[in-house]
């Protein structure tokens, strides 16, 4: 992989970009003391939700079930959860998707939007995200993340890792897989983009699963080309 | 049809938010004078270039072909233009591409910039355009336009007017056609939108096609709820 080659970055988002862990339980903490509900440990909760979101992708990702979007999969998430946690008669509907839209709230790490801001004098950023589009819209705005158009499941039907969403990515763009960057502090994603042919570069989020994490603390350089600190180091490696 | 219902405005682009025939000819007689080609009239060129698009769709949106982007069908139809004016011998295919390209780097009509920006503060902004999502992402770039993503006949699989370009932009900004806004200076787009539930309103562009226009001078208000003089009037009108 030569730099100069580079026209786009792809972002993961979940992780990458933003920081859903303190950012959904803060806001879920915040709407339960507004409703009064006390007792629940909503970091907890947080990454308890975050536990069914691979097995609920992967009812769409083996064909069990037809195309549907993540909106969708973390609403039916969050019922389940309620229940357990036997809050779900006390709510309404709009409540409820209230607090499903904790999704679209999400703050963003510190280094994001100046890096963001940079790689975007340069290059098409775009997010490569299994969230949906309006999700990813909604968030963007909020957290003022300057993405040149929004990729990722819902553009390419198909939930990361599989390749479709990969290269649907790319072809979207007019660009060769070569020519695009997916970022992710994630290796499984980057081995998974390096594998259709992408350039990879790794962003170490180690508090993305709070003190004490253990996974994707530094890169595999088996499937990585680019180690970066930050978003605005990786902007600095690339010449933006 | 109340204004502050409108979550979000959808723009139609070639002509609406772009000056294509004033663009396209211009670029390609820049071309023309590097490559030192003399005697053609560039601005027939595009205008006749433009004349293959609605027919080069309607064999995607009848079924008679598969889904097939924009930059694709353009470039048969320059081909074919190519073939027509006896230029095509003296063209590679980088050439070629190159000048397919011509519709990744059209100007914005004057005041498109600046309402975008106003209109951005408090709503979703969006093209729902025919143009794929490179062409978009490419003019934008170039152009300054803000998008907060990048919608349309590329991610519905559908071109306009068919009824799913419409609603698929609206599912995937997760909101009911009444809260979104249809902006365009025809009113055949407006009409197809209106069918379907959004809010419409005209911008009018009378020199699209060049002087002397004689359609689309004004808005046909069986089907337009907002007439707007600019997109800047736009902006003041929805109170952002």
């Amino acid at each position: 992989m030569k730099n100069s080659d580079i026209q786009a970055c792809l972002f993961d988002v979940f992780g990458t970009v933003v920081d859903w862990r303190t950012s959904v339980s803060r806001d879920l903490a915040a709407f339960a003391a507004e409703k009064g509900f006390a007792g629940i440990d909503w970091v907890q909760f947080a990454v308890d939700w975050r536990k069914l979101y691979q097995p609920s992708m992967e009812e769409v990702r083996s064909g069990r079930r037809p195309w549907t979007i993540l909106d969708a999969l973390h609403r039916e998430s969050l019922l389940r959860l309620l229940e357990r946690y036997r809050i779900d008669g006390r709510l309404s509907a709009v409540e409820i998707d209230y607090m499903n839209r904790a999704w679209h709230r999400l703050d963003p790490w510190p280094d994001v939007v100046e890096g963001l801001a940079r790689l975007k004098r340069k290059l098409v950023i775009a997010p490569c995200s299994n969230g949906n589009i309006a999700l990813i819209v909604n968030m963007a705005k909020r957290a003022g993340l300057p993405w040149d158009c929004v990729l990722g499941a819902e553009t390419a039907h198909a939930y990361k890792p599989l390749p479709e969403a990969y290269l649907a990515s790319c072809r979207q763009l007019g660009l060769a897989p070569v020519q695009v960057m997916m970022v992710a502090a994630h290796n499984g994603d980057l081995q998974a983009a390096k594998a259709q042919g992408l350039a990879t570069a790794f962003v170490p989020r180690p508090r993305e699963h709070g003190p004490g994490q253990t996974s994707d603390l530094s890169a595999d350089r088996s499937c990585v080309d680019l180690a970066a600190e930050s978003f605005v180091d990786l902007a600095v490696q690339l010449g933006c």
